[in-house]
């Protein structure tokens, strides 16, 4: 299998050395030749309040330094299932929320047409709405959904529409998503209103808030999510912020009382044998992660998504 | 209900605009306009160690920002409710411990006898004996104590009896709190002497250390703590040293091994129902919160309390 | 004079104590009572690079309470001369733009009509122009522009005109500006183009870079700054990332090798005399200041610009 | 029990005064005067990625100060068991690897042939090999072993036998350890070659990997660690790095995941009755630390090893 | 001259370890084996706004590790001239201020006695006071006072006289100080009031204000300085605020346009020949210094003095 | 000029997007398609205090996004001149002093024969050995030496000659340096001994120490400087502890009082015209480096430097 990509070896060429690119895997620019593609979306122009997330790709490529090849629970070890690598950063304008809107559905679909499936780093929750604008042209996907906000509101300020509070509002209305095949996990910031999150029960998501997470625990959680998503297409969405910010405080919206690192790695582990047809890692904020573990963090959860993912292109699903 | 302060709308005006008042809400300075006051006491004059808690009611206020207005579990609308907003700090003096002791009891009473009933934000914990000063001048109280200290040393550097570690052996000295209605939740900092902990004990003092809080789990240490206090007026005083520096490191004296935000956020609502005549929370020293995530616990800390209390105003207790 | 607005007293209640406004002065909403208006601008959405700026008012509110009442050196008394008070900020979106251009026009408008001089605190660079906009609707205005950039580039990312390298071309071309009546003072950044400020200094602009500015000193700047500008209404827009990083590192896009904060005192000093209408602080970023000193930098840069436009309103120019 | 070495009291002097030692401790350099020695190796040199471990002693001394005298919940009142003080650094080279092993054994080989039992604060991992050089002189020795990795690596970077990813491989084969009485706690870190454990398994080392720990939970562990090392004698060795990074962030090579630091202090504290003769607490990373809670974390496993082996010590074994 | 205390020597031990004394050098707490005491004063007791100086003495000694034994400039060799060591800190009582100073006072009334100078390193400028009173039992001193204030305010919060902004009018009132020969060098804070400065003027104080520094240039000052204080006995007191707060960021109560590190090296070598009875270098403050470097500035501070210093006890001045 | 490599526009795709190479070049790792080849060697191995240069060469990447195309001052547009690209780190051993010199000579060799002028990024300062060695095979250089130290010592620790304090003396003994064409600008650094300069001064080093520095002004240092090198072939040592670490904290040995980035700059300029055959800029340590203004600082250099190197290429010198 020595003709995937594979990455730099850090017990020949230190992990602080070269150039950092995601998990020290090579750049390649040509999505024909990857079966999963390694994507930065440094764009947090949805964000209402503090930004950063802009800086995420860079550092989390960073911190990917400290990844190594086989996953230690699973023994999965991707890069000999299938192409992967760095695929660059979507090339989007900080000031233009709406241009950047098309330019990274245009970037996805690209990837989309050459038959790579992405794992993306934000950059802000809104990216996961264009994303998911290439990726569900064909039919609505179910959707994992990891996060401390439903991100389902309207709108902000006098009417915004596109912001990091509105992405999957918009999937569901724009009928990337099917509402029945989604579920949230980690739900537990206050409340702007106490019928926030009516649209999107309504449509039929399933949201587990954090206290029934904690009611249920880990095992039961894993399995309410698989049931809901089935087995038809599903994206994973992770927010970062639906960890607690002790483990990841690096981020713009943070809500304490969350979930921990080591109860991530499981429901990531947990989503293997799924049709997965991409995932994303978003709201990491390098100027609000003085010790650099929300990066780690990040990195983490990329190379746990990594591994179902290349056991998913390597099962040939889909 | 429109008749009650509210806070700004996040929705609106974005969350790092404007005047950072707690929880966004007026600045109101009558106290007979108050239901409940939130109120800084930025005072840390009796810390033995490492100052810093005295910026903690402006960085809160600043964290505050991010809280919202409904509870995620128990729906509790606190600003629909009663008349709630932020009361300004006292007006302390950092070199004079005594005259600081003196103007804070004063201002409590004017609070006390406007009917208002106080939420504070140390500062550090000798805070909280001025503070009782004022409130218990009828009653001896009840308290629910969250610490990884007990408090009750006697005195500090030759004879110094007003310090953040003595608080509440002068409270029980002076009548100010019914020793066996008070709990104590988290003690587990190593000890200066084996004896340290028989003023307290010997005074009916209910202690539950961390290895028993691990053991009984948070169920079961709710219930405890709600027999110890029962039906009278009782006290919530949260030293956020109670909480794992993990989640709160911005403290001075941090005791590895406590409890998680979440565990207190479990706590907190199993208050509810009770007959709560104010609550504080201290020792938030920013100066070593480098992520800014201890007064994010602190102002959620503060909304978690300001809707238990909130719902005992509404009940009538009282 | 004590009808005038007053700061809360450092040596009477001390400066960590009390909601952080603007010098610790009263907040004053009427603009009809006020003849200066401190105002911040919390928005950074023209941001090219690191955003952040849009925490610069907070963070400049909690750092000018360590201002006092009286000029070191001048001996000014601003808060005797006139009435001085913080009018909160401008409700802009972070989301959006161009709308948020509109309504910080409008706010600038406001304040015109009514007679009150506007020093704004940013936010990033690209606030001018919507402020020039209210403030030059009469006649262009003269500029005394400190800045490590020219600030005015055409367009970025395909074709984006309002930026924070942008405002004083849109300016120029709208009017608001006399080009030749404007000097921009410490320029000195690596450029994108070698004909990048061909549109400047065709315009009649008097750019002084960093390299002229130490072979003159400040004395003779001083100097050729007033002898641009005249007698006429002039603006003053300091961006903080004029001043060299190492006294000011909190800051989107900075540039080693600038001057000093006592170069950038004695120059405001120097504008002492002029019809100032109004001025900005534009460009304190405070993710990027672990230890606040640029929000320091941003306070007393706004204390020193006070004391001259409080002269200049006392002494009734306009 | 007054002839033993007596820390400072932080009652009577402050604890961020004065000289800071271990646990504030005497210095006492003459190692027949001591039962245990607290020592600081300061050597980094082993590091493949993030070096600073160097630092550790002397940012753990510094923290060290808030620590007391008894253990809250064993009530271990170490200093009256028998003689513990500061026994200094090692004066090791941090530009020279081969040189400084040699230096820390002849260091501790003087400890062991006084019959003090040394606890001991890296540096790096590298330093617990010449520590067991000296004390397993006569005899292999058991190990409990804290660790996200296993550290039984052959090589780096072309040959290199000696870092702090190779100790216990060397230790094996060079008959310091009995890897049948050695157990491994916490192992998770992404692997770089699938067969990477193989040769610690089949030597007969047990190794506890995280997803064993969490299925076990922490009696089962302790219980499996105590049959695994059984009688004879035991080292301890604790790599920070064993505690998930949202409680010790301030090391060189983090793994999400982990357990948490009350997990540790259980783990500490069921070693009691064990025949201990020495303990190492390894890879504190002042520079990677923002908030100082690693070096904390640090000081406290020390003071929980220094209360077992003070009984290990006072009951005679050995 | 081998009989004098020497510091461990950085070529041989590494600077990073051991316990961190002043300069490395010994621990010597008999006053009568000293000619030049270095010691700490942990006491930030007087501090009317940011509070951090009482951990100045431990990161002072910390970063004095990279001090080194030869005057680059001056070629002094401090310790081959007299005996140098560091003679502890002073056990002062952060909640007591008034029997701090007692404490403080005979603390170096012992010093004087046995003829040894101090260096002393706070803690807050409040301590210079009860240092005065006992080394100006015999007779008025004069002073070189660095200082961004006056630091001869009356009173602050109510008649409190003991703060750190009134140690010299105290000093002037008891006699400690002869007025007439000393000078303030650097004061540039805004002012409370603008007869702030009468009580010293009118004492006969030589304040001499940054603009006049600057316009002076350093010669000038050095040459003022050195007529002001003449042949008697002087005291220096540097507070490290005196220097801008690009160099020296961490202190509590930054003014920004001050002089630079390299002019107050300079200022203090021009000290050279004077007949110096001691010194005190304060108002570092560690938790508001994230790079250290305020840290090094005080050590390396320390160091300039201590040659001076020593110099002056080698020619047998006093 | 189109075939040269250029940087990725910052008007095209934001700054911070994207893989980060030196100057957002593309990387090249053909030695023969360059004439400046931008070198990271990643290595601290030669560290006696504070490690952490081995994370120059990212940091520096990271920064180095935002450096343009043409100089401000001398209007030098350098990748119009020849081609400059990032040619990656060199692949050292941590652990592994005396191989990690020769993997660095021996790419340094085919670097040169290949024809190409390397500007290295450290590591810190014992890396310009090994490079010497590979640029002076065929005759000693001169150089321009910035530093706060001479770097001339002989050895450390008990006979340790390879050190980053040893690496000139190293140079000059192995002929690699003609002394007599070597100056060392900003040498200021305290003395371990009185004759710790014999060395360099006896082989005819000139060293203009600060003092002499400031005394001279940055014109005449520079006349100077270019007196000793001569027309012969020059290397260019940039430690970034020459200049003062208010400008550039992040350095493991900080010296105060030194000069500015300004300075830096013009002295760097002055150097156009010289026989430029390489350069290096070292010493920048990013772990303490909190505001990243340090690293900002080393990728100016390199703007800098990479300017008259071009300029030196284009001229044919060589």
């Amino acid at each position: 299998m020595t003709e995937f990509p594979q990455p730099v070896d850090g017990t020949r060429v230190p992990r602080f050395a070269g150039i950092p690119t995601f998990m020290r895997l090579p750049l390649e620019l040509n999505p024909a030749k990857l079966d999963i593609a390694l994507v930065g979306v440094p764009f947090d122009g949805g964000t209402t309040n503090r930004a950063g997330a802009r800086h995420g790709p860079r550092e989390i490529r960073n911190m990917s330094s400290l990844m190594r090849r086989v996953h230690p629970v699973s023994r999965i070890a991707p890069y000999e299932l299938c192409r992967i690598a760095d695929h660059g950063d979507v090339p989007v304008a900080p000031v233009d929320v709406m241009g950047s809107l098309v330019t990274i559905t245009e970037f996805y679909c690209r990837l989309d047409d050459a038959g790579a499936r992405p794992l993306s780093v934000g950059g802000d929750h809104l990216i996961s709405l264009p994303i998911l604008r290439a990726l569900a042209r064909r039919r609505p996907l179910g959707m994992v959904h990891f996060d401390s906000h439903s991100d389902t509101a309207d709108s902000y300020f006098s009417g915004n529409r596109f912001t990091h509070g509105t992405p999957f509002r918009r999937a569901i209305e724009e009928g990337l998503l099917d509402p029945k095949r989604v579920v949230q996990i980690g739900v537990r910031g206050s409340l702007y209103r106490a019928d926030e999150e009516t649209f999107a029960l309504d449509a039929g998501v399933r949201i587990i808030h954090i206290d029934e997470f904690f009611a249920l625990g880990v095992d039961d959680v894993n399995a309410e999510a698989r049931r809901i998503v089935g087995d038809g297409p599903v994206y994973v969405s992770f927010d970062v912020d639906a960890i607690d910010p002790a483990f990841a405080p690096g981020t713009g919206t943070p809500e304490i009382g969350g979930f921990s690192t080591a109860d991530a790695q499981r429901m990531i582990r947990a989503l293997d044998g799924l049709d997965l047809v991409g995932a994303d890692v978003v709201e990491v904020s390098p100027p609000f992660d003085p010790s650099g573990m929300t990066a780690l963090v990040g990195a983490t959860l990329m190379f746990e998504i990594v591994c179902v993912l290349a056991a998913a292109v390597s099962r040939g699903t889909r």
